[in-house]
């Protein structure tokens, strides 16, 4: 039987009350699937940060390199700067397990309806690939002339050939294996050095890819595109920046954030990988028992198939599908009045 | 009898479309209401970059100064690389006159439908002010170790005190107008330098407007709640970067670009502003008559609007609403069989 080591990161607010649901079906899941899941709870969060000082203990990513995953609920809480919650914590584990691909697949699920009008399920289904290590995301930048009416903050955007050529070429092997169309997101024309080194090396990877049909797009244009054509989009690989915010765009007009799961991936399997809802730690529901889990769910599944439980992942979703056709059991933002406890005990008991 | 000196550029592909037609409104107005334009036309454009090796002449900017105004088609031709064009005449334009202020008003017009199901024009009306002339889209940057596995490349945003400042100041004076609520986009989790300042300014400024209600919120959220709850938006108030993004979901979820003006202002007067359509050259339906001009057009009435002309701006403004909401005359996009010329001239009779 195959036992998997796994840290379970509940974290903060709303991360927490859906980690205990994800981890109720991926036990059940176990049992039915014949493999053992052990997991090691960590308590990493904004609330020890208060006490302490820290997201984490200093040896924090060593303590996780011998784990198999990382299921991770969400910090931030109101009164510890973001970027001090997210780059104590979210942002070291990425970098440090090279995480480079941050995996959102985005569909409409059974029972849910789009914000856009008349758009159904086969018009709505893609996968963003969102480049995790780098891009944007830097801590290289600072403030000069402090005080001064000249003063004035820097902030440097890093794209390295390793870093950029890895996740483009990620995007297109998985596009291999579903629609066939990679769609680029850019901005060359406003950014004119980082930007342009990403559509030539897109250039350079998609030649290498023939079958696989690739365009580019510019950011702005990408984002009117997925509200007005949806219909249009597969694989859609993008920095860092770009990727997180198409992403929640995405989520958005599929089924919300509350149905949104990513993995934030180390392809060569070197390192842990970890995966997460997309939505954040929503303080203001935080403990009322009313969040969605299914994010966190379907995480969940994603961290099975990336472990090789193919078969039981299939069937988690299978059984979230099942639950939310029904509609009987819903969260209040699905239209419901159930408990965040009742829509995990619903999908545990339809696997 | 005023007299308005005004610069035409109507640049490539359906920008030189729209603007004859913008320029038939405005000259119709001009009759109407008791004023005078002396139009000067200048064929700026990526086709003259393909025959000088330049966008504009090298004192474009000098022969642009005396103007009281400038009507801007659309740059951008398949072949001159985008960063070419735009660093060669928009942006530069942008800079040099001051143009700090990107102001870029949606709202859903009559006899027009949102690609948002049930969401109807009562909430669907927002501006977004966005910062035309620093942060993400500089010029500053470059590639370190051509050619080797380790090569990179930079690219620096820079965002000034009084950058920041000015353009969040003019954000709450808009507001205080218009409903009293003015909404930051951030990034501050993610982008650790340049967003965190841009909050610490914008707590400073709003402390200034008690009577504005204020919130930020991070870009990713902000997108999703774009398509959400767009009515929960008033005046949005974004670097350069997002609010380009930002503006062109807006005007998705809308009537989409081809409902969409944007001026490029100049509070303070010192020197032109420039009024666009926020659509771009559209090269695959160039000189086909059947580009929407209602975007030029509109962006042609805040240009009245900018000169003091209001009554004229609005009339402009209504005689776009008789037509659309009669919708007996309409482009292609808006799902009839009209051309750019017989919408431009229904306009210009309504008026
Ligand atoms: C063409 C491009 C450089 C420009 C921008 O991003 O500023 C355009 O998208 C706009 O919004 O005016
Ligand atoms: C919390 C934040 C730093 C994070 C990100 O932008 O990466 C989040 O929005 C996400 O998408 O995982």
């Amino acid at each position: 039987m195959n036992t998997y080591e796994i840290a379970a990161i509940p974290g903060d607010g709303i991360g927490v009350d859906v980690t205990v649901e994800a981890r109720k079906v991926l036990d059940r899941a176990a049992e039915l699937f014949d493999f053992r899941l052990q997991w090691t709870e960590f308590d990493w969060s904004c609330e020890r940060y208060t006490q302490t000082g820290r997201m984490m203990p200093e040896d924090g990513i060593d303590q996780l390199a011998r784990f198999d995953g990382i299921l991770l609920g969400a910090v931030g809480f109101p009164g510890v700067p973001d970027h001090v919650s997210l780059w104590g914590l979210l942002i070291p584990v990425r970098r440090a397990f090279a995480q480079y691909v941050n995996l959102r697949p985005v569909r409409l699920l059974p029972g849910t309806t789009s914000v856009l009008s008349g758009r159904g399920a086969d018009e709505l289904e893609m996968v963003i690939v969102r480049e995790n290590s780098e891009g944007e995301y830097s801590a290289i930048g600072g403030r000069h002339n402090t005080g001064q009416p000249s003063e004035f903050v820097l902030q440097e955007s890093v794209f390295t050939r390793v870093g950029v050529e890895r996740i483009i070429r990620y995007a297109f092997e998985l596009a291999r294996t579903r629609g066939g169309r990679v769609c680029s997101a850019t901005k060359s024309n406003g950014l004119i050095h980082s930007m342009p080194y990403w559509d030539e090396i897109f250039a350079e990877v998609a030649a290498e890819y023939p079958e696989v049909h690739s365009e580019q797009c510019h950011v702005d244009a990408l984002a009117a595109r997925m509200v007005q054509h949806p219909d249009r989009l597969d694989v859609v690989v993008a920095s860092n920046l770009f990727g997180d915010i198409l992403s929640d765009l995405a989520a958005a007009v599929t089924g919300g954030l509350g149905m949104a799961p990513s993995g934030n991936i180390n392809p060569p399997g070197e390192h842990p990988s970890m995966f997460e809802a997309v939505h954040g730690s929503a303080p203001d529901i935080a403990g009322k028992g009313i969040a969605n889990p299914v994010a966190q769910v379907l995480a969940a599944a994603m961290m099975l198939e990336h472990l090789g439980e193919t078969v039981a992942a299939q069937a988690v979703n299978a059984a979230v599908e099942k639950v939310l056709a029904e509609g009987a059991v819903a969260t209040p933002d699905l239209g419901g009045t159930s408990t965040t406890e009742e829509l995990g005990s619903a999908i545990t008991e339809a696997l």
